[in-house]
């Protein structure tokens, strides 16, 4: 059961002017699903991405990275789900770059301009032929008001389809930024990946891109987790058709430089917490935030030390208030000269621990009020510096185990 | 249940001459338990011991630390389960010596001579009135033969105690090596803890004990994983009594240090190991083995990556052969320049993936067919050094979410 998460209404999805998405059942893995997505986009459109930092990255994300360090113009992505193409070798090299080329010349372009990405069962072959035979149709389908359907056309294990939007005034023009994301684990059991597309019509120079897909995935993608495992195919992509009417964004620090930002991570974020509320199994959404840490990096690390923890995790499946479990992630998170006797631990507004002891004052009733919530702050207070972070993730259960060791069989 | 773990016979643990144990119910947290226990040594002893690295670590260990750094002649360890005195702040401290002082009144000794452990409930107030009232117990209850009872006397949420010993030639004479350990999760839920400690009677200089204690512990505890959790109150303690009648082992090189530290560190690795196998829920034992890493380091990074995934753990809950999972563990690792092409992976004797990719020949019934046992090893090639490891770990099932999740309420 997702925890506070609804499919969108497609009513609420604007199009982006200069993006058209197509989606077909194409039968990669299995028949009657919508399983291949194409977006096209308008020629002037710039593209950035950031991808996975897993070592054993799959083939599309190579060819990602190739194609976008080409500079080519991009004009489509390609999106498969039921293969994930990795640990597929050479061979599963050679079947990504068959794909773009064979929608590169229903398209008239050449097989840079594509991009493409895979999520599904790891260590199989690419069924390129079907992925081929699927591509008139996925055409064919390409409108611009089909960012509903698109969403659900990625999907893999999701329960739920994930798509934000939302419209903002820039110069005098209304901007369009509307995404769509899926993954239900970090990496999902066979069914790989995270994966994330959001399009905006803002005119922005082609060279601010990458900052800004950077910025938004670190504000959001980045700060997700729910079982600590890095997919080999992660993916998030920023496109901009730049075709709204207002004069063209050169500056990151212009004011609408930040009201566009502001939004594009507002929507990245969304997109992200979609992801952890439908986490597999999950059924409480946790936000961790770590105060007073000498920089970022270590807060980050009592973070995620705290989000990967299974004790943490079944401790608020179980609703049971058993904080010391945090204590603990946070004293083997790698800061080396910690000192536990300045830690503070709040759980929302019941102040638990001080100086790194239970105080006296802290009632369970309290804590087990908190826990029985279906969103949850955790605040810890290292009081030793100026930083804070702060992630989201989600509790472990019994339906993380089924999903993932029953998928396959 | 336990995997190919049973529960030790008194008559194979031979008893180490200057050591008794004794054990009592001593109401820590529960009645009718076997909660507090303690080693008493005869004069002329030498202590040494390893402890958690976890920054937030519990009052005992900080205790422990300071005994054996004032070079106290250590004369007895007293341990009680129930309750972990971490994250206790500075009361915590005061408690863990107060245990102290009262056995060190019983034995006439200073409080320094007393090394004490806990292990249970973390952030809860440490009973030091029951310890106090169940010491006289205790010590009336100490003779050499009684390390099966000591071994339940330390159990938490163990399902079985676990002890081994045995006997070595030393300079013409037997020496005896008999230990006992505890833990099922490397934090235990509540019950936090892994605890280890082991007896020789072997005559070796004092000074060589805190080497000989690192490095069994090294070869054993530190290669066990369940779920990445690192107690708060960790302890392996190493005890030679000095009382067998060979010359005394001054020099770590000669031929009967090699002897003395072979049986060390197979019996820690016993020890060690049925840990694993006593794991929460687990039903699988699995071995990793990294090889042809540039160093040991990145080889631990790559076994510790595949033995805390919750995906790899998951699937061999399920008997599945999903071993790409094994491969998007290692490219996370955090082996920053790894050749995903150069990797080899091997389940048992099962070779499935090659230079990266899946072999033509692998044939998912014989992965099947290894992913059934009780007892599994995979094998990853890196292919870009010499070095070498091995970490022990079980699988992740509905069994430790439940006991997890459920064990406080």
């Amino acid at each position: 059961m997702p925890v506070n998460l609804s499919a969108p209404n497609p009513a609420d999805l604007h199009p982006v002017p200069g993006v058209k998405l197509g989606v077909t059942m194409a039968g990669v893995r299995k028949a009657n699903r919508r399983d291949l997505s194409v977006i096209l986009l308008d020629e002037g459109s710039a593209v950035a991405g950031v991808f996975t930092k897993n070592r054993f990255c799959a083939a599309p994300v190579q060819v990602c990275r190739e194609h976008l360090a080409a500079q080519a113009d991009v004009r489509a992505l390609l999106i498969n789900t039921g293969n994930a193409n990795a640990g597929t070798g050479e061979d599963g090299l050679i079947r990504a770059r068959q794909s773009c080329i064979a929608l590169a010349r229903y398209l008239n372009l050449a097989p840079e301009q594509i991009l493409p990405f895979s999520t599904g069962v790891i260590m199989e072959t690419l069924p390129v032929d079907r992925i081929q035979a699927g591509l008139s149709a996925a055409i064919a389908d390409a409108k611009p008001d089909n960012w509903a359907v698109a969403a659900e056309g990625i999907m893999t294990t999701d329960t739920l389809p994930k798509a934000y939007s939302r419209q903002v005034q820039i110069g005098g023009a209304t901007v369009t930024i509307t995404g769509i994301s899926k993954g239900a684990g970090m990496i999902k059991p066979n069914m790989a990946t995270m994966l994330g597309f959001l399009a905006t019509d803002a005119k922005v120079a082609p060279g601010l891109l990458q900052a800004l897909v950077t910025e938004a995935a670190d504000a959001s993608f980045n700060r997700i987790t729910i079982d600590g495992d890095t997919s080999t195919n992660d993916s998030f992509v920023l496109i901009a058709t730049r075709q709204a009417a207002h004069a063209e964004i050169t500056d990151l620090n212009s004011a609408e430089a930040q009201t566009l930002r502001a939004a594009l991570v507002a929507v990245s974020q969304q997109l992200a917490q979609a992801i952890v509320r439908d986490g597999e199994g999950a059924t409480k959404f946790i936000s961790i935030t770590i105060e007073g840490g000498r920089d970022e990096a270590e807060c980050a690390k009592a973070a995620y030390a705290i989000a990967h923890s299974p004790l943490v995790k079944t401790a608020f499946f179980a609703s049971d208030p058993n904080l010391g479990r945090i204590l603990a992630a946070v004293g083997y998170a790698g800061i080396d000269d910690l000192d536990q006797s300045l830690i503070d631990l709040h759980l929302d507004d019941v102040h638990v621990v001080t100086k790194g002891g239970r105080r006296p004052e802290y009632r369970e009733e309290d804590g087990q009020r908190v826990m029985k919530q279906s969103e949850i702050g955790i605040r810890v207070g290292l009081n030793r510096g100026t930083a804070t972070t702060t992630v989201w993730t989600c509790d472990l259960s019994h339906e993380y185990v089924t999903i993932n060791a029953d998928y396959r069989s």
